[in-house]
């Protein structure tokens, strides 16, 4: 691993702790001097955008790891509902690892990434339609909420590993149930 | 109301759209002078204190109104589920006046806050336990992790409304719905 992956690797790692760490309180929390750290990131901007980049890298390459086009394209309920839970198997360990890219403020201002955002989201909407027609998601539900409701129970599912409430093994499980199933007791006066 | 609760009020309403303005960027944007904002905040951390504090205050008005506590300690389902529904419609609307707070990592490291915050959601916990054990929540889901739940599932509201993707009026179902009975169609293969 070169110098630079090495201070990537312990930056993302701190901000998940620390997420509003200046540069300086960076360069100290991963043992290394502030001229090191400039040297590869001229500005705490241009750090934040390379991380938000790779977590958009991840994101992408966990929606074709599912496979999500293919089976959206197949319009087969069994194939939607298993690219379902692979890429929710796939996010969850994302959001282990990228975790503070999800809510953080300054990410979501830069106008690229906001762009190749909104065409991940597009992409998964065009899979979440195919879903809700094939019959494994509800119709009656608008695609825009799907979306959000996944995006929301990702963060639910990244602060119970970050307070560390909940066991790790059970979070793929929970997200997809809740997400599926719901936490409702079926016997609801 | 007095300037400084306008002063408050049109701060909450821009850091909702901006939420890293700066106080010189939140004095420009709602028209008061840099000075002006400066005598009622001696900074941007005492007015963010302010901010997080005001909507830990929503939160504990709205967990007393839907009587969560009452409800918790009748162990009877109706009245647990008469109040869940109540309280995700107050805070649907909290989440909708005080977004930002939701996911502002300096607000989550004040640590006075953070510690209000804590004890709100033992109160929550509380609730859902009594939940489960009445049988309106599922008891094989970890208790934090229903809290966690409603929290990423307001998570969406808010993007919801920001993005004005979804309806407004019917925000509070899909939330208590997803909640309760998730998306899935049923028919899951």
């Amino acid at each position: 691993m070169s110098n630079r992956e090495k201070i990537i690797a312990a930056a993302i790692k701190h901000l998940n702790k620390e997420p509003t760490a200046s540069m300086a309180r960076l360069a100290e929390a991963i043992g290394t001097s502030r001229a090191t750290l400039h040297r590869h990131f001229a500005s705490r901007e241009a750090l934040i955008h390379e991380l938000g980049e790779r977590s958009l890298d991840r994101w992408e390459a966990s929606q074709n790891e599912a496979g999500l086009a293919e089976a959206a394209a197949s319009g087969d309920p069994e194939r939607i509902a298993a690219a379902l839970r692979t890429a929710i198997h796939l996010f969850v360990l994302d959001v282990d690892e990228y975790g503070f890219t999800l809510t953080d403020h300054f990410l979501a201002e830069l106008p690229d990434l906001v762009a190749r955002a909104n065409e991940l989201e597009e992409r998964e909407v065009v899979f979440y339609t195919a879903a809700q027609r094939a019959g494994v998601l509800r119709s009656d539900v608008p695609v825009r909420w799907i979306s959000y409701a996944v995006y929301g129970l990702l963060i639910a599912a990244r602060d119970s590993l970050r307070y560390g409430n909940v066991a790790r093994r059970d979070l793929d499980k929970l997200v997809l149930e809740t997400f599926l199933n719901g936490n409702g007791a079926g016997g609801i006066p």
